[in-house]
């Protein structure tokens, strides 16, 4: 039988009491610090009926109380009634933080527990730290939910996948002696690697534990005389265990990890702060431990010569299926019978018609007029709104290919704009332009470039809240770091070789959305005297709608900028297209012109 | 008799040998972190013979050793000759840092000394984390310089100035008022100032103890109860003594600073982390220390409404000599005999003659075609190059006024250029109107902003080495903290009411060098749904030369940007000119029309 949310919170506080612990906090992260979860570890999820991605949840013996953000204000009121579980509603000023909560309601000297294994060393620390102040201590437990979560699924046991050179362009052994000469470097003889997109670009494998990224669970050990692989077995086929021995890899089960870790020789060791604390703890007794970075995310974000030709592939393959559906979308809206869901999954049909796809590279997000002003909006067939010949379509979507991810917003216009609509896209395009004409010194940051994106819109006092870009993997996740372009300060310098989006947006509560994004190249511009220069190439293929264009805004230079892009997406798209389809990416990227 | 640099640096040793000492550490800083250092303190200068404002000296008992930075190489060089100090180029890949080459040369378990009433605690504790390493140890010693400096300068003991309210805007009593809730805020019971500036701003006090800045040398200790200020009495005139006495605050001699702060009752103080060593360890030994910046400098970085107006008067009367000066350079250049040295004279003169002036605010930076790529230029009677008819003059200059301080560069067109003189003049052009014209969000900073000044040379591979713009005091330092506009990371944001400038250049060695700079207000711009936004207004009153523009490379909105400054300028300056001053502003703000 079905146990009930006030079953399930109450299961939970009988195992608080016999632990001896006065509050639980449970996160919606799991052990590997992913952005996307399994579902095996989705025990907020399970306790708490609510769905969204972010949000944390807090139980006491009397009390529950769920932290999320402004984009889920209201469906978590929905979610959470009848559960007894209070919304605090995060980032608002009124809103006690989780530790200062915890101070008020408990006495001091009390325990708080959570579960070490799904929390990152850095979040724990941090914790610790706020409740010091209410003389309150952190204890982690073992996995409550083994035992009251009676229909919990598994942890995933699909096969993993080779990507050989072809794709992944540098081998395991060129990679493993880069690590090598990072601990030898930092004096350490060990690095623990637990964040999943890290371990599949170092031993150049996938899988599909995990929606949307193409990564497997398992945990990587790699010291300067061995490297073990931590992960469930029945994972593994015979030509993937043939190339795991031929690169000298051992193999462990994924549930070892933690008596391993204990056990190892002692040896120094780095344990990246976003190992999860269970292992950072079992570490720390027997290591000396750096708390340093693991290196692979900087090298992962700079794309080799094999990579970057595989995105150009990759893209043209997206470039036609976005073309195919843009061609198909204007043809049919007049029908009055598409909506925001029917849309995306003729889209991905387009795209799973291409070589090589692998799924989508996150939840598309298709935003009719009003619904493009909600940041992070995602249709459903009980809510998605129905397309009519006016006004605007925020489209966000991508896709995983063997051979590159992909990342593209266009702003599609439906049919008559009001003069508002058309300034406002307008100024986004100039900032879009502006950004993909960057040129900047080596060193240079991305917080650095930010303002060319939002310069225009800034004169028309209108700002929005979310980054201008990230960066892309390789049939990777689609949000990689460690390089962002954004306002706060991200000081990881832009590298030739760096993928990253330039996605400015400007969002009018209740009337409209609008955003243009591409995903660009670092790449090499020139060497003079006062040093080295970058710039940007873009790498997504796909006209930029220009019937919302307001001319009269628009400089010589950025009017040059958009044709020459348009005729690079003809050149590339069209010998891959039908005769009507390259009809009608002639009509869409038509040279525009401008008499001032 | 006048002692010889080797006998000096032997009676060091000498000293250094009774205090068990291996080497001795000399900075160019003074027990107050300041730019300018009063000549007491200028014991580097004194003993090494190196007179560059930057330089760290080392002595051993067999060694001696200058670390200065690329502007003094050549300067260092000549000075040092004969010495028997060894030049270090800092900042140089193979030059060894100072704890580094201390490292190779002591023995572990040494001792190195260093005067730590003259360093920062912030150095001193950087010091000494990097000579852990070697097992070194950092000692603080008395003044090695009362006994072998015999001819030491005294400490000035010229007299307090009293800027009333119609220059300072605020009071004394509601300036305390900030500072007394800053201590409540940060559970301290008091603080201990002892940058000069920030002296002087409290008490709306200044001083000319300090080439170019207004301060007097003092200390200040803010407690709940009482304000003391610790400053040589012969400083106070009746009318300060009565001010002083009227504020209840007391007066105790400099002197005694180290032992009050030692005996003083005990309670929690804030000692900023720019405080002198020798002051951060009296107060450790009998306070609870809360090493946390001062609040003045951003609360003197806001101006106010009095101070604001101030700037407006002190830049027109700025203007008025400026216009006058670029007159007379114009019209006098061709005859051969002006200098680098002595226009600087004359522009002294003119500004001289203007109510209120207090002298300059830095030294004038005059450099003619090649000099003007020397970005630390100072010419001097000897090296001063002739001014011929032909090329560019690069003058960066500034005063202080009783209502404002000044900071001004122009570039200016002495006869023919060449075409890449007036590209790059162009490049640095578009650059400064770019970010003069910047709108931007609350909460922004200069990082996010200085690649508008840039990013027009860039597109051309070019750069400067220096920062984009500063903080400018009132009737105080010309470069104030904390926010400014560069590069690399600066978190404060820009806040309405802030000075800063607006100085982008373009330096070719051996060519030419160009500057432009304003100084500006942050000001009010919108507030929209999107929140607060703040734009710049331009302080500074002068032309600019239009004879080195190229046309072609201005847009529209530049050339209008321009054409309004200007316009502004002579509506601003116009009436308190001569005629003929009149007819040459209003040749020199000629609107300029392009046609492209």
């Amino acid at each position: 039988m079905k146990q009930t949310i006030p079953q399930r919170i109450q299961a939970l506080r009988t195992f608080m009491q016999a632990h001896h612990i006065s509050a639980f906090i449970i996160p919606s992260t799991d052990p590997h610090s992913g952005e996307y979860v399994p579902a095996h570890w989705e025990s907020r999820k399970w306790i708490s009926g609510f769905t969204g991605s972010a949000g944390t949840l807090v139980i006491t013996q009397t009390d529950a109380g769920l932290w999320t953000d402004s984009r889920y204000f209201l469906q978590a009121e929905k979610q959470l009634d009848g559960s007894g579980v209070k919304l605090f509603k995060d980032r608002l000023p009124e809103t006690p933080s989780i530790p200062q909560w915890l101070g008020n309601v408990l006495p001091a000297k009390s325990r708080i527990g959570l579960q070490g294994e799904v929390n990152s060393v850095d979040f724990v620390k941090g914790l610790q730290l706020e409740l010091n102040k209410y003389n309150i201590q952190v204890v982690s437990t073992e996995d409550p939910f083994t035992d009251i979560w009676t229909d919990r699924p598994a942890l995933p046991h699909s096969p993993l996948l080779l990507l050989p050179l072809q794709y992944s362009g540098v081998s395991y052994q060129e990679k493993l002696a880069q690590i090598h000469a990072f601990l030898t470097q930092h004096q350490a003889e060990g690095i623990l690697i637990s964040e999943l997109d890290e371990i599949a670009w170092m031993l150049n494998l996938r899988g599909t534990d995990v929606k949307c990224n193409p990564v497997f669970i398992s945990y990587l050990l790699i010291t300067d005389r061995q490297t073990t692989l931590y992960i469930l077995p029945e994972k593994l086929t015979p030509n993937i265990k043939e190339y795991l021995s031929a690169c000298h890899i051992k193999v462990k089960s994924y549930y070892n990890i933690e008596d391993e870790i204990k056990h190892l020789a002692p040896h120094t060791l780095i344990i990246p702060p976003s190992t999860n604390y269970t292992l950072y703890t079992a570490a720390s007794s027997r290591h000396e431990i750096r708390c340093i970075n693991s290196p692979i995310g900087l090298l992962k974000a700079v794309k080799n010569q094999v990579e970057i030709q595989g995105f150009h592939h990759a893209m043209q393959r997206d470039g036609v299926a976005m073309v195919r559906f843009l061609k198909w979308l204007k043809e049919n809206v007049a029908s009055n019978t598409l909506t925001e869901y029917n849309i995306d999954q003729k889209l991905t049909e387009f795209r799973a018609a291409q070589k090589d796809f692998q799924g989508v590279s996150f939840e598309t997000i298709a935003g009719y007029q009003s619904n493009g002003a909600i940041v992070h909006y995602t249709a459903t067939t009980e809510n998605a709104a129905t397309l009519h010949a006016e006004g605007l379509l925020l489209l966000d979507s991508g896709a995983q290919y063997l051979d590159g991810t992909t990342d593209i917003t266009r702003t599609i216009v439906l049919g008559p704009l009001t003069e508002e609509q058309k300034k406002d896209y307008t100024l986004v395009l100039k900032g879009f332009i502006a950004l993909s004409q960057a040129v900047f010194p080596q060193g240079t940051c991305g917080t650095q470039l930010d303002i060319l994106a939002r310069q225009f819109m800034w004169k028309n006092s209108i700002n929005y809240g979310h980054g201008t870009g990230h960066g892309v993997g390789h049939f990777l996740c689609v949000h990689e770091g460690p390089h962002q372009i954004r306002m706060n300060h991200i000081p990881t310098a832009l590298l030739p070789g760096m993928t990253i989006t330039n996605e400015p947006g400007i969002y009018k509560e209740k009337q409209y959305g609008i955003r243009i994004e591409n995903t660009m190249l670092v790449t090499e511009y020139q060497h003079s005297e006062f040093g080295k220069f970058y710039q940007f190439e873009p790498l997504t293929l796909c006209p930029i709608d220009t019937d919302a264009i307001q001319y009269s805004l628009l400089t010589e230079t950025e009017v040059e900028w958009l044709n020459q892009y348009h005729d690079h997406v003809y050149n590339s798209l069209a010998h891959l297209l039908e005769k009507e389809e390259q009809l009608w990416l002639e009509n869409a990227t038509q040279p525009i012109h401008i008499s001032h």
